[in-house]
């Protein structure tokens, strides 16, 4: 009998991630995941951005179990809780109303990051009138249809079964190489009458594309789509759903980019314990949803509210966390340095910004490789990008350096073995 | 300062049920919803057919609190989980094999209704090759952009903003009358080449319709559908969302219908505890996903999987809840009729199934009325259907037998008093 | 060498009517077709509608010789010219304004009907600003993509290669039988504010189905459908484009019925010569197209012009000519009555209007023995319907009572024949 | 009484020529078009390119009226006719073979050039067995729903009223400036499974944008999208419409460039004497239609196969013809660089290829001036271009050197009284 025939008799083939890491697990703290044998991983891919603030953090985990410990609301559809009031209040306070977003109202919608993209591209087509949406290549969004239309990724657009209309796709920052500048092309497409590009409700842009393979906008550009946007009457949505809470040394991505989203999707991180959770944000100007409009079971997730509101509590009343992300994220980025000089400094490099680094690899089976011969060392991580040829580091951001320490060592083993095996391999 | 001055500020315009209880709750536990206040409300709304086993059931609130307690995983992708594997036996075990529906297997899709449609619609489509898939007037199956497409409900497919294609909409069993046969008309429209129908990848249709209204399809209508389906070789897709999880008095709303659904939609009360959650029930043969191919943050929740196998070992191992389902369901079927004999046995008439039953009304301003004063009176309750016209009771299938009675009376005096102004107000 | 050796070697396999008729045909009178060498057929195909005038009649001819004589513009995009001029004013003083339709004015679309349908479209949804659009079962609308959305025919809808979005299906008069009240089942729809059918921009309607298979709507059913559109604020658009121009014994199909329609659609016979030529009438406030906003090289066709003008003017200023064709259907109509009772009074009924008339046959090979026997005996006459089961007669509607006797006594021993075959393969 | 009191009152607001050209014409010949009153003005607009061999060419002219008088087929569907047989035996003779395109069949589809390019679309999207196309900025290939979609112009899509969905836009031969490989940017998007450009069936393509402005693809951005093709396996489509039928100095506007399409739409000039018509031409092996799939009443349009095949055999048999217009379009450009010269050097440039060229404008009101001046003096002439700024020369390519002579003399004056009154107002 094997280990896994539970799975394999009765779930469906789509599962995936345990295919890569094929071992069940049981238990989780912090930065490491412990499977029912008692071996410890520790975790580069923390659900994809969901576990920010690592497993069943201490301070997150005592607010949940005392809420259910007394019947605090666990669903209540959109009613009005304790929970959604501190959570909505906590969040103003701490989050929005310093970062100059005071004036963004909170959306409660489905629990997913999908949903919360569905809901964006609803309010901007209905605000401004018009269907048309741009998106970028190597975006992501999700994969229900009205987001699956934004999602670039062939493999997941494959599966629609349907024609999904009213996206332009457009080449995200440097798409075209460091020295083309993509906004102006597009300015130029919106600028013609007889571009064929009808001219968009919005623009849906990740400041950091996590799936994409960590492809960054620079403020600079973000700033001139910001322009654009304004200069077309188009909504600027930011989706921060992997790149947000604190994954990149500030809350929000866009933070000191000089710009204001007047729609932002988090879901992810948000809950900060790993709990289904997703929100809009959008400028109150732009609030002309009629009740229930947009409509879903599990909007607002209380046992969610409670977390966030916690992990806000803790983690953002002071700079004090954003810093040693940004401590944290610089040490990542000198360790995958070292690598890429010392195994490969022609064909590896490094991308992304803050706690969403990784380094590039010529092609993804090499990737895949250094991945599958880390988790054979304790360390989960995964790849991302066009052709799966990014080794992305998306820890835990409350991760100790000495667990950082631990991490790159074996990931410098793990590139040292598969790139000695591919030079033999092309030798051969 | 008003009570509601957070959210008033903070949460946007979208949210609903709040506006129908302007109340600020705070716990809750079985049937009774507690307000910050401590007063009590008997609620029967339920999650909207989520907390099928009541609020924070003690059973299920131990295993979830132990699991948290413990460590145990809360977030893990689709890896494989000590909690998962649980779940999948327990379901098996207990659910499917004795249902017949031992070969179907499990995809955890987003924790959402909506992204379980999403998923059940892309792999029929796959499947068949075709694109087209037939939904029925009145059914709701969720505001994604690919479920949305399926539901009917005009105020959320407005908010679309985009076309929404693929899909033929047909009569639901009795639209016409009782004496018309629907399915007849659907397979004429099917045989006939040049009807404008294209043949479609699947029918999705929900076996009593919750948002619709407490519509009720019969055994033969669902039979005659299933072999409309052979015939023309399309998918059964059965939404459960709503009146699974033992709503009608079985664990499915299909069962003793002697059919088989290729594809089952669940959430809702799926993971008991009013947790979000949602699963796709698929036959083995039609399991052509390939990994990841319809993905999200979310899939498999297991602190949903925890509670959802407590429930299920709890709940569904001997048939004892079922039948005190069926008992309660007769019950509060008697005392609405009994309403209807005394409040208007010409405007009034009872409809659904099981524990999904209601009163249906003239119009939506008075059913509106009649859900105001029963909340002003302690009874949290909601209307649906396509006027807002029904009276809906989808009290927590546990709840006693007293505060059935309560319930009732309450609803009651609340017809008693609405009707008598509407006498009025007509007559003045 | 092949007859048809240029045919097969450099023409598409797409072409169709000359696998029917595998004769080059070079000359053709009144009502009869001449192949190259000399052999004669009686023409009951008629260009499927558009030689109501016959082939190249006298009058029109000589019109026709002398503008092209006298160097009349042939080509003028959508500029201002004589023929033109005579064609509007020719058009409004003998035929839309003794019909009431005096406000109604032309729009010159591409010369063919599927362009006149894609532009009636366009209009209601531009006036409207609603995108969905209700057609029937069985109707023909058209093939370019706009127009294919609107017809049935599976044949060609699978020739699309994308989604056609945007239109309602609905059951055309007496489409489920007699006594079912199709009307009043739309109407339910579009008062049910959950049915799924978004409200739509207009109804595009054949007042009998040409290629459907002859079927007919009724005054009084065209009158119920005029009145649901203005209950529901929709166009009402009548394509007239093959029962119009005389076909059912008055200019329009419609006349007589107490009907206006918003939108009338108009190609085929219009020309009067067989030239291509097609247009749209709109009432005048509906009139809000922009300058040359739907566009097209071949908009007024001035040959045509100068064809529909004199065939106008020729059939139309008295009502003698439409008595004729009221006759001439009649007499149709009975020889067609008499065939069914002597060959198939059990499984042959005859269909439609006018000089609009076939017989149903069981199935459609039948029916395509039935026209291909006729065509080895001199007459060429086709199928029409959702099974191709109808053997339509679509004679020139100046045919002489001769030539009508001569094809219907063809006709009848091509049913003898068939109908012989038939019975005794079913025998054997 | 107005002079266009019938147009006013009785043809819808859509018209657009006639208005830069208030005038009613009534004859033209070759190169001249005459109004009632006798006036005559050159023709440098020639039905948009459909005149190519001047208004009512004798030759042809001839021809049509024998075939008229004879009593030859006018309308016979797609069955064999004489007519057909001689234009399909000419076709081939005369243009394909010699070209090395003896292998395409034609495609009689309806005739006109949407229809050419709705049918291409269906059949390259049959073939490949997807959905998506490629089509251009600034490309004109048709109004009807399927063409339009294709149709970058958003004057024209703005009245779609729908979604227009499966074609992504992508950059022309020199979009983005002379420096940029737009085939490179193409191929980038295509080879990048998570770009979000689905591989398309097909591009289409015009060799020179006729509406979009005069634009050109030179041979070796020609010859790098055919590659492109091959790469990716999609088919490639020119749409010659416009630019087809010599109006570049040669039959086809892709001659010489080495390369060989999949698939060309032919239309305008096809007929030789402005009737209507259009032909898809598509490789032997593509030929995967049914019979009748794609639909029409005037596909086959035998007025136009006999003009068509006497201007091919009158015009085609030498080189003669193309070298009269090659030298007939250096004389033209020429003129027109000395305009440019003249009257703004630093503001206006010459565009375009062959009997294809204008003048550029800084703006469309200025164009516009330049042509209701020249209109006034004897030339109607009209813009083209995203902006309406280019005055584009479409005149017969039978003109003689003293009407163009004569034309240019007005053009010139038009430009100077023009530009004059421009800078004079700039500077008040």
């Amino acid at each position: 009998m094997s280990t896994f025939e539970q799975f394999e008799q009765h779930e469906s083939n789509i599962r995936s991630y345990c295919r890569s890491f094929p071992v069940v697990f049981n238990q989780a703290r912090g930065a490491e995941l412990i499977s029912r044998e008692g071996k410890v991983w520790i975790d580069f891919l923390a659900g994809a951005g969901t576990l920010n603030y690592g497993h069943n953090h201490p301070v997150l985990k005592q607010a949940l179990i005392d809420y259910i410990q007394n019947d605090g609301i666990t669903h209540g559809l959109d009613m009005y809780t304790d929970a959604k009031e501190k959570f909505l209040e906590t969040l103003h306070r701490v989050i929005l109303k310093p970062r100059g977003l005071g004036e963004h109202v909170a959306q409660f919608c489905g629990p997913t990051g999908t949903n919360a993209v569905e809901a964006a591209l609803k309010l901007a087509r209905k605000v401004t009138g018009r269907s048309n949406v741009i998106s970028f290549t190597n975006g992501f969004h999700g994969c229900s249809l009205g987001a699956l239309a934004a999602t670039g990724n062939q493999h997941h657009r494959g599966a629609a079964g349907v024609a999904m209309a009213e996206i332009s796709r457009m080449p995200y920052a440097n798409y075209y190489g460091d020295n083309v500048n993509t906004i102006a092309m597009i300015d130029k497409l919106l600028s013609d009458p007889s571009s064929g590009v009808d001219i968009p409700a919005a623009v849906i842009v990740e400041v950091v594309q996590g799936e994409g393979g960590l492809n960054t906008a620079s403020a600079e550009w973000m700033r001139k789509l910001e322009k654009l946007c304004r200069k077309h009457d188009m909504l600027l949505i930011v989706d921060d759903i992997q790149a947000g809470c604190g994954r990149t040394g500030s809350f929000f991505s866009f933070e000191g980019m000089g710009i204001k989203p007047d729609i932002i999707t988090l879901s992810k991180s948000l809950s900060g314990y790993g709990l289904p959770f997703a929100m809009v944000l959008l400028r109150r100007e732009l609030d002309q949803w009629e009740p229930g409009e947009h409509n879903g079971t599990f909007r607002g997730n209380n046992h969610a509210f409670i977390t966030a509101a916690a992990a806000i509590e803790h983690f953002w009343t002071s700079d004090e966390f954003a810093k040693s992300v940004q401590a944290k994220g610089k040490l990542i980025k000198e360790r995958m340095q070292k690598i890429v000089r010392k195994h490969g400094p022609d064909s590896l490099f490094v991308k992304g910004r803050g706690m969403m680094v990784g380094i590039n690899c010529p092609n993804g089976e090499l990737a895949g490789a250094i991945c599958k011969e880390a988790f054979a060392n304790g360390l989960v991580i995964e790849t991302s990008g066009n052709h799966s040829q990014v080794v992305k580091c998306l820890c835990p951001l409350i991760i100790s350096e000495e667990q950082i320490d631990k991490a790159m060592t074996i990931l410098d083993a793990a590139f040292a073995k598969v790139m000695a095996q591919d030079v033999n391999s092309a030798a051969s």
